[in-house]
């Protein structure tokens, strides 16, 4: 019987994740029956939202202690029983922190064979052309609809979300600032990611340097954190702003949700606050992807991967993100 | 030389106001001279917003001590040295909480006498087919567009915007939910504006209350006034909900502007919050007219005033709005 390595919960994490959270252990794989795959990963995905699915609160899922975590992850086909699939495919899909994943193949999604690895790498499936890529583009794209002379302003600017939300911007023609925690991180989100600027939120100066930065106001506001990050950037929408609501890493390791922001600007400013979920955009992946595609034909798409080696390593580099050390999309890679 | 009496602001009041924060006095006018209209007032409007402005917080304005209250009046015209008025007209506008006003032509508005007082009573001009009534027509037709089906949730729903929100909803086919403090108030809503059921959120069941009027959730909410309501309110969102930021009357009265409600629910329920200035639907008020006067032809348009009488009793009526003690629109009838 074929087993794989696996990250499981070992107790429910009690603000930041600790390592002892986690534990990784050999499981038992079943037989690989009709309509299977089994997949070995090459890249696993570390995301922010997996806190709230460790806690019970992310849209309804739950996790038992000693589950396998259910992270994504790119992987090799090593066996199909699935029609779609061929051994050595390149697939993603939520296959979870482990080395062999046995999964329904309606579950997977082949990487398109004109982007991958021709045009960008696998890992990249996890990040500015996966979930959190579509993230940005749905929320820019169809969501806060940036057109060219807006002022777009972005938190956790330097994550693979932050950062793909800003090129998309920049090549719709806007003004983008970013906010990021620290200054080398800000010094990246300017000179990797072609940010007009980027004000540091860890700054004692961070209000006004705020204020610097959006002279004009901010027409669209895509805020990755909440708290006091989103009550600053309220601060400054200019009139009819759209402020797109996409995450809460804010409060992601709080056991109580904390109170939100004053909505006073948000009234003075008539500004549109929109609630995004990615899922609701998993139908418009292959528009996503062809205009990606373009990017990355003109060179206009970067991406920024911190990366942790060996299944072990797993635990440690998602409480680091979880604490806000990473620097770009959190993998790891086995 | 002609004088008016007036109530101005004797001290920036602190929490709730106080009659004291008032003073009532005699003005001197000037002469009536080209382009001005001397009006007479018939009914003073007392509205919360004008809280704000006591604080100098309401979208830039203030007031200095010893300034008349700049709320609004119906007026009869009693001299006018303006094309567009004659003697007698009735007119509303800023008059300000005075007996006489000494104001611009192009400041005031002719009531159009295809509605008053044939089809309803002067003072309704600042309710129902005035600044309330334009408010809530703005937010239900034209920021939530309600369609027949949906479950439109009501705060403040005794008071002139949310009962006219609510009678617009209940004429475009939606199930209406209220929300108004007490009992009474409640009973009001139901059997007087016809609403579906109305929710006491000063009872102690009020969570469950509200969960048992919103079965299916809320497709939108028209807030007018924040706080804790508001939190409870967003809990219920259905997919794609619309939240109508109108008002926040909870915070008027404070000194400083109170955190708002957590906003995962926001994103959980894919929601759009909008801020709503009715200033901006002034070039509008035509259509919304048109729209009341139908209604009114229909007769599925009520309203219902708290009216005090003498200019002296406006101070004590203001303060009596400001703590929730009022029913209905706050009219002071001189």
């Amino acid at each position: 019987m074929q087993s794989t390595r696996a990250v499981t919960l070992a107790k429910v994490p009690s603000g930041v994740p600790q390592p002892a959270d986690f534990a990784v252990q050999s499981l038992p794989l079943p037989e690989v029956t009709a309509g299977k795959v089994l997949c070995r990963a090459q890249f696993l995905s570390l995301d922010p939202y997996l806190r709230s699915v460790l806690s019970g609160r992310h849209l309804g899922h739950s996790l038992d202690v000693g589950a396998v975590i259910p992270g994504s992850a790119v992987s090799v086909v090593e066996r199909s029983a699935h029609d779609d699939f061929a051994v050595g495919d390149l697939v993603s899909g939520a296959l979870g922190w482990q080395t062999l994943a046995l999964v329904d193949g309606a579950s997977l999604r082949k990487l398109p064979s004109a982007i991958f690895p021709s045009l960008a790498p696998a890992s990249t499936a996890l990040g500015v052309l996966g979930m959190p890529g579509l993230t940005a583009w749905a929320g820019i794209t169809q969501l806060a609809k940036v057109t060219a002379g807006d002022t777009v302003l972005i938190s956790a600017a330097l994550g693979p979300v932050g950062s793909s939300a800003g090129q998309i911007a920049k090549a719709l023609g806007a003004r983008v600032i970013g906010i990021a925690g620290g200054a080398q991180k800000c010094a990246q989100v300017v000179s990797h990611f072609g940010f007009d600027a980027c004000v540091d939120y860890k700054s004692a100066d961070f209000l006004s340097a705020l204020k610097a930065a959006c002279p004009l106001g901010v027409n669209v506001y895509f805020d990755n954190v909440g708290g006091r990050v989103l009550e600053a950037a309220l601060a400054h929408l200019a009139l009819h702003a759209r402020v797109v609501l996409c995450g809460l890493i804010d409060q992601y390791n709080a056991d109580v949700r904390p109170a939100g922001p004053n909505l006073g600007p948000v009234i003075g400013a008539r500004a549109t606050m929109m609630g995004l979920v990615v899922y609701d955009f998993y139908p418009m992946q292959a528009a996503f992807l062809a205009y990606m595609q373009t990017l990355l034909q003109q060179h206009a798409l970067r991406w920024l991967e911190d990366v942790s080696h060996g299944l072990e390593s797993t635990p440690a580099a998602f409480c680091k993100l979880m604490s806000g050390g990473n620097f770009g999309k959190s993998l790891v890679q086995l």
